[in-house]
Parts: structure tokens; C-alpha cells; sequence
């Protein structure tokens, strides 16, 4: 019966090997239903049609893929869900980003015309394509030279998993099919196309990962000129509508509306990033209140009222989360990932064996032994820069460290101080960030670890010095995206009329949270100290060391 | 029938935790018997009749366990060899120092004595008893303050292992105990005079241990009054004749020669240091030869004609080891203690599965898979300090570091850094060594390791820049032992003139060599730049983070 009085709303997330449709109640915020698509190509080591390896660093997909995921996905929840179309209000998608494609005038993508289809650029680039890293470095060479003001909101310094340097390298090394281009386009601009016939252009997009900003727009002709003459013409080749993160772009054609079982007319939200979406999805309704999305890596967004220069962050664009607010990102470039290296290559056959006589996870194991130990008994410190430093260092040739070690040392004391290593180094950007006037009064922590392992969570705590609230919502980015989807579907359909509104009605603040231990953080304000310290040294000029070594 | 020509020799090591004997061929070196003795009270958690666990530091074990292994495993290899009493001309004694005990003035050791037996400093205090932390810093602190000349010779720090801040614990801990001793001796001492009924004092032991050197003599009255009072008194409990290595002490008395099996009158050679007899053993007959005793730990040996002050040494003593000649003692805490340690506590099932698939060690193979990479490539240094660093920092609060360390790095990788490390360890002592003029020409080394473990030896060839000779002898110590019994037996009976003239006839040198290999060499130069800038910085003031985290 209270299906029938219910109205809900889709999210659709874009991961890198997958997409997962969730189908919620607008008021419960329950997930009805949900549909997982793994894409049959992955990441491509191949073109189609053609033998020759890509390089290793190239990261490029098959946009077939994403097209069938949606519908897919989408058809599936739907059906799943029992729900009747007529409540399905809205569709809202998000994806990582920067990931693109380049759009022939006839809304075509290029890949998929026979000039063009043994061209790498013509294809999806991944957010984790990294062959634009001498564009990037050459981009920030000149803006910081000339002294653009996009710096300012970029960290000083631009990442190669942004769309411009990815563009530059199209330009260079395909500059036919750069020509040829009528349109480049996020892939998750483009599945709001196909569904809708509307070209649009979500800002948030552009903000973090094209340098627009809202003051300035794009990067002005004269330095794309400076850059690389082509780019001139850069800004004809991004077509669309500018719409704001909760706005709707159009209702479902009554083709996408019957391929996904839906309602034609049924609201689409503007596109999202994969990350941004998680902060209402978390319930964070307002300003100064950071959400650290804990999985691999972290990426960590914090909302302000306040515009000011963070050094080494991702990226700052007002409205890109909550209306009127600048959303501030930044990150670290190995957290879950620097975890599970250690159990891969570091763990003794003893504990292997003990953990599975106990029937847990080795994690869980070390957790639990090194939850025994007091804050800096074991006497080790480490710098957690496995995979380089992504805030606020902004340093990919930067390694990892642990000092403190003995002839007594055990697994667990090293496990321990890999977490408070990750721990002080998200400290370290609350505190860059406190520099420029910025604070994050309130901590929410979303992703798998999260609920994991309770132990990290109490050490972030400590080490933190503050309360961490937890998200409850175990479908992250696409329950977040259906947020926005309530927000584009509007108070007449029976969504809401803000992000702020939806974000409390149907944000998943967990029950679970984790107070810090006053001694604890006593103990580990002196132990940040000598990170701190080594971080400074060694990150920024002291001794070299990590650079020469990776040379 | 060569059995009857030759003569032969009996070398005695004690070890910490057993003895050796070995019965030695004079002229063909070719070890005949041999016969090993685990002490049966191990060293002493307990006093004998007591119930009380001695504190955690202290080291203390039962002198009868010393002479029953005299006793047992010479009359065993004299046994065992077949070899008439006649031909056996020599007996020679090594111990680990400073280990020792106080007699009472009728020679008896006052652990035997009603009054003193549950008094703790009445027993054999081990080499590794580490109760005299405290006195050994203020025996430091005030010889430096007072610009004492025997710190020039011990490398500007005192040693709690040494002799004197033993013997200030005793006399400070245990006043009655000290009045009441008549003479503190060495344990090889000791044993020399169970044998001989002569008491005397190697000036091996005095020299390294008590601070002895042959222009100054002891610490000075003045100095010992400064340091604690009763000590004023201390050079009259330290009886015995003055006697140098290579010398003979006397003849077995008749009933020790019953007891083993041996002709009354047999030379006895003067106590020996169980490191430094194994110069001559591995055929260093003269000066700039470094000998690397590989172990757990390293112990470094150069003889030289020049006296030089070499900041963080462990001692220097002429005619220690050979004729003429100053001794410098270096050493390194922590080598295949280090390795042992990596292999128990980091190195995955899975590798262990491997190994044991293959019927090798995990140590041959990880060496295997180090072997398979160039220098640099891992991008990895480490600091070697595990167990803090002897030489040439002195500083028992430095602590093992890691850096370089990626989401890719491979236990193999971690392993060379470690090996590296230790070699990079011996590079810094011999360029303090080169400070004070001193140059190791030639370069030895000794220890199960050197056979075990061919890729590390190849690692230090190329590290050191230098050809690396091996010692094939497999008795180590007590066969050195054998080499200065031969000289104490004198040419008439059959022996050597002189340690070197023994030294080249029985030393053995191994077929096996390492030589550097060029492109290695140029390598690691660079990658030893980057070890030594971080060795200086966290050695020597720049971050005194290793020693905030001990404490």
C-alpha cells in the first residue's frame, strides 16, 4: 500500500570497471531495487579491429558499453522495484570524471566512424588515463608563469586526469581528429543526451576538471593560444547548455522513456561526478562539514561559504554539490590500496594461517592485534606516500617511509602505523586547509572500509581530534545520485525543492560514530608532530631523496 | 702414519650459549676432532636456590657450566682424534668479553660462598648483562669532561658491555661484595688459570674492556675517586700477571692434564677475545686487512701500524690480535639478526610456500629474486639501525627506516634494500676509518652468512668497492683459538715463532673471492650518497625522531 503513496527516483553510478542503478523512496530513502553491469570491454588493451598493444599508461573504454549499462541497469531496477512508472520521478547519473569522448556535429561519437575508429583519442578516455602528464605539467608551467587566476582555485597545480591536458594530447597527437571534433563531451553529459536529446554541460564538470569558473569561465584564448595554438578553438568544441548539479535538464524521449520502462517526460537531473554525490547522499546539508570517501584512495570534499587558496588541493567550484557554497576537493593517493599492498607482501604465513583459523580476514586479524597497542608504543611512524602524494603536496614521485623499526617489531605495529599514517596525512590537509581560513567543524566518512574496520575509524578519530559521523548508505555514488534526481524531479512531482532539503530528508547519516579518546589524542598530537615534521622534509625540499629514487 | 709427524693443537671458544673445542693440525691446519658443549644452565632467569626472576637486563650465568665444557670437550676431541697426548703441544682459550667474575683470595669464585651466592654480581657476568646502562653513560660523560686520553682509543663512548661499568655496578650495587672480592677476572682467565695455576690478565680483554692501553695504563686513581669512591681501589683487584696474546701462561698442571687427557706441562696460550682470534684464522698476517665477521651481528677488525683517533668505534689495543700492531674493533648491531627478523616477521605465505616447494630457504629465496634486480631499480634505501647503530654513531636509540617504498614493492625488493643497507653500514665505518688515515687494503670476511649466502657477499663487493676474501674455516673461533695455542707452544716444540708466521701457515683463506663488478660499483656510489644523507641527518641531530620514538 505505501508503494502506492511513495514516489521514487533513480540514481545511476558510473564506476571504472561498472555501473550500479539504484531505485529509492523519495521520503524512506529506501532502496528499493538495485542492477550491477560490468562492462564486457574493461579498460582496453586493444582498439577494435586491431592487434597493436595500447601503451601502458592509456586508459580507454568502449562507450557501447555504457550506453547498454544504462539501459540495462536502469530496466532492471525497475522491474525489480514493482513500482509503477508513474511514481518513478526522476533519473539522476553520475560518473567519474574526467571521462570523455569526442562528439561528431551529428551527435555521433567519433570512435564509431570508420576515419576515426583506430584512433585512441577518437575513444572513451578514463578518468585514469594518463597520457596527458607532459600536457598537464606544461599547462601548469605556463598558467603559473603567467599567473592565471584558475590557479588559485586548483591547488597550483593541474592533475593529467583533467579533461584540458587530455585535450591538449588529442590536439598534439590527433589534430585531424581534434578538427573533426563538434563537441567533447563527459560521458555522463552524453548518457543525459541519449536519454533526453538535450546537449548539456554540468559546471561541476568543467569547474574541477577544465578549469571554468564562474567568475572567469574557461581559460581565456590568449593562454590557450600561448599553450597550443589549435586550443584556440577550444571553446567551440564544448557544446552545450552550462546547468547546475539538481537541475533538470529535460524529461525521458518517448524512445530512452521506453527502452528503460519509464515515463516519457520523467525528469533528468544534470550530470554528477562520482564523488560529489556522495556528500548529501552522507546527509551533509550545509557548509563546513568535510565527507571522506575512504575506499583505494580518499577523496575528501568540504563545503564552505568562503572562496580562498588551498595550496595542492583538486579543485574548488562553487555549486558543484550544495547551492551557494564553494565545494572544495582534495585526496590522497593510496589509503585501502596502501592496506591491502601490506597484507599482500608483508604478511607472515602465521598469520595467514591464524586468520583463517579464526575464520576472519587478515585485516580483521591485524585490526584486532594491533588494537591491543597503546598510541606510539611500537615507536614507528610513517610517511603514507605509496602511490605519491595527492594533497596537499601534489607530488606523484613522492614514496612511502617507516622509521622506528626494530628487531622486535611486529606485523601489526606496522599495520597500525600505515593507518595513523593515512590518518595524519588527511590531518595534514585539514590543516592546509585551515591555512586558508577553512574548517571542517563536522567529519562523515562514506566507503567500504568505513564499515570495514571500526579500529581505523577510532583511530581517525583520535588522530583527528574530532567526532566522524558514518554514512549507512552501502550504494555510495548511485544512492547519491538519485538525491539529485528528487531534487530535478521538483516539489510538484513530489521530490524537493533543494539539494540542502533532500539531503536531509533522504541523506543516511549512519547511528554509528566514533568519539575521539581524549589520552589518545594527547598521544597523537605529539605522534603528528614527527610526521609532520618528516612530511615537510621530505615533501617539500628538505632532501630530495624520494624524487632521485624514482629517477 | 702423518698422524705421527704431525703435531697438533687445541683451540677453546666459548660462546654465549656453548663451547667449542677443536684439535688442530700445526702444520696442515687440518681440524682433526672436534667436540661442542651447550651450557646446561643457559644463561640464568633465577640464582641458583632462589625463586626471584633477575631483572629483564641482566645476563648472568654458572661458571660450572664453563668448566665442565672445558674439561668434557677437550678430553672428547683429544679422544676422538686418535692423536697421542705427545703430539699435542699447545692449548689456546677464547671467550666472549667481558664476561667474568670475582674470586675470593683463595681463588675460589664468591658465587660458591654461602655469604654471597644469592647476590646477583657474584655470578659470571655475561657479555650481553646489560644492568650498567647508567654507569657506562657516566663513565662517558665524565671522561669526556675531564679530556681522559683512553677515550681516544675507544671511540669517544663508553660501553655498558665493557668491564669497568660492570664492575662500578658491583661496587656501587653490591658494596660488601666488592670489599670482599680479591680479584675480578675474565672467565678465559680464569679457565687459563684452572689449568695452569697461574693467575693472569690478557691485556686483549684489559685493553677493550677496562680501558687499558700500554702508555697510559688503567683509568687513573684520580679519575676512578671522581667516578665513585671505593673504585680507588680497584687496581688492586685486579691481580695477575701481565701477559699478551700469542704468549704462553705456563704448563698444564698435572691434575688438569689428567683430567683431559693431556701430557703435564702443555703450553697454555694467554686468553684470547673470541671476535678477535679469528684474524689469524682467516690468514691476515699484517696490517690494513680488514676482517667482517658476519653474524648476527658484524664485528669489524683492521689492524694498523699508525694510532689514530676514529670517532664510534668499539676500541683499538696494540698487539691485540697481531704483533706490533693496533687492533680497531668496529661493528655493526644488527645484520642477519636483520634478515631473520624480515624473514619471520615479512615475508608472505605465499613466498614461504614457494621455498618450500623449491627445498630452499626463504633466505636463498629471496636471494634468488634480489639477484634478478639491478642496483636502484626497487627505487628503495634503508637505514640498517634495527638494533640501533654501534659504529661509528655509537647510538643504541637509532632505529630501522624504509624509503622509497611503492604500491608495487616486492618483498625481494625490501630484502636487498636490507642487505644494502648493512653494506652501506660497513662502507660509513671504513670512511671513519679513512678520517683518521686508516685504510682497509684488503678486505675478509668470515661467518656461516659468507657461505650461506653468495649474492649478499657479491652485494658487499660491489658496495665496498673492493675484492672481498673469504675464510673457509668452519670452526671459526675456537680454530683461531688453535692458531695462538700453536705460538704459545713456541717453534721448539713444534709451533711458530710468531702469530703471523702461524697466521699464514694455518689462516685459511678461501678459494672463493668476490670481486666488484664496474657498472655496480659506479651505481651504488650514487645510491650510498643517498644513505649517507639520510644516515647524517637522523644520526647526527638533524631529526632526533628515532630517539623521541624509543622514548
Amino acid at each position: 500500500m505505501e508503494k502506492q503513496m511513495e514516489k521514487y527516483v533513480i540514481g545511476l553510478d558510473y564506476g571504472t570497471l561498472s555501473a550500479r542503478a539504484v531505485l529509492v523512496g523519495v521520503h524512506s530513502g529506501e532502496v528499493i531495487s538495485e542492477s550491477v553491469y560490468t562492462y564486457p570491454h574493461g579498460i582496453l588493451s586493444t582498439l577494435p579491429g586491431t592487434e597493436e598493444e595500447l601503451p601502458a599508461d592509456y586508459a580507454l573504454q568502449e562507450i557501447d558499453d555504457y550506453v547498454e549499462a544504462m539501459y540495462q541497469t536502469i530496466r532492471e531496477a525497475v522491474t525489480q522495484s514493482g513500482c509503477n512508472a508513474e511514481n518513478i520521478i526522476g533519473v539522476g547519473i553520475d560518473a567519474t570524471s574526467s571521462t570523455f569522448l569526442p562528439l561528431a556535429d551529428n551527435g555521433e561519437p567519433l570512435c564509431k566512424t570508420r576515419q576515426f575508429r583506430t584512433n585512441p583519442h577518437a575513444h572513451l578516455k578514463l578518468w585514469k588515463h594518463h597520457g596527458a602528464q607532459e600536457e598537464a605539467d606544461r599547462i601548469t608551467e605556463l598558467a603559473n608563469k603567467r599567473k592565471e587566476n584558475f590557479m588559485m582555485r586548483c591547488g597550483g597545480r593541474v592533475n593529467a586526469e583533467w579533461m584540458l591536458p587530455k585535450l591538449m594530447e588529442t590536439a598534439q597527437k590527433a589534430p585531424d581528429l581534434y578538427e573533426a571534433t563538434d563537441n567533447f563531451i563527459e560521458v555522463s553529459d552524453y548518457l543525459v543526451y541519449l536519454l533526453t536529446g538535450e546537449t548539456t554541460r554540468c559546471m561541476c564538470h568543467a569547474g574541477y576538471k577544465l578549469l571554468w569558473n564562474e567568475e572567469d569561465g574557461y581559460p581565456s584564448e590568449d593562454f590557450l593560444w600561448a599553450l597550443h595554438p589549435p586550443l584556440v578553438t577550444l571553446k567551440e568544441k564544448l557544446k552545450g547548455r552550462q546547468v547546475q548539479v539538481g537541475e533538470c535538464v529535460g524529461g525521458l524521449t518517448e524512445e530512452a522513456a521506453s527502452r528503460l520502462g519509464l515515463k516519457a517526460g520523467t525528469a533528468v537531473a544534470a550530470s554528477l561526478i562520482d564523488a560529489h554525490v556522495a556528500v548529501p547522499s552522507a546527509g551533509i546539508d550545509g557548509p563546513d562539514k568535510a565527507l571522506m570517501i575512504l575506499g583505494t584512495s580518499c577523496c575528501m570534499l568540504l563545503c564552505s561559504q568562503k572562496l580562498s587558496y588551498v595550496q595542492g588541493i583538486s579543485g574548488c567550484v562553487k555549486d558543484a554539490v550544495l547551492p551557494g557554497l564553494y565545494a572544495y576537493e582534495a585526496g590522497q593517493s593510496a589509503v585501502g590500496d596502501l592496506f591491502d599492498w601490506f597484507v599482500r607482501n608483508c604478511v607472515p604465513g602465521s598469520y595467514e594461517k591464524e586468520a583463517s583459523e579464526l575464520g576472519i580476514s587478515i585485516h580483521e586479524l591485524l585490526s584486532g592485534k594491533a588494537s591491543r597497542l597503546a598510541p606510539g608504543e611500537s615507536g614507528l611512524v610513517a610517511l603514507d606516500w605509496w602511490n605519491g602524494n595527492r594533497s596537499c603536496l601534489a607530488d606523484s614521485k613522492l614514496s612511502g617511509m617507516i622509521l622506528g623499526l626494530t628487531l622486535r617489531t611486529k606485523p601489526e605495529e606496522i599495520y597500525r602505523a600505515l593507518l595513523e599514517a593515512t590518518a595524519f596525512g588527511m590531518r595534514a590537509i585539514f590543516e592546509e586547509f585551515g591555512k586558508g581560513g577553512i574548517e571542517a567543524k563536522e567529519l562523515y566518512a562514506c566507503g567500504g572500509i568505513v564499515h570495514k574496520n571500526p579500529f581505523m575509524m577510532q583511530l581517525y578519530a583520535d588522530i583527528l581530534g574530532k567526532t566522524i559521523f558514518t554514512s549507512s548508505t552501502e550504494q555510495g555514488s548511485a544512492f547519491g545520485a538519485s538525491v539529485y534526481a528528487a531534487v530535478a524531479a521538483g516539489v510538484e512531482a513530489g521530490g524537493y525543492a533543494s539539494i540542502n532539503e533532500a539531503a536531509r530528508a533522504m541523506g543516511k547519516t549512519g547511528e554509528k560514530k566514533y568519539e575521539p579518546v581524549c589520552a589518545n589524542v594527547e598521544a597523537y598530537h605529539r605522534l603528528y608532530k614527527e610526521y609532520k615534521l618528516l612530511h615537510d622534509y621530505f615533501g617539500t625540499g628538505g632532501n630530495e631523496v624520494m624524487h632521485r629514487m624514482k629517477d
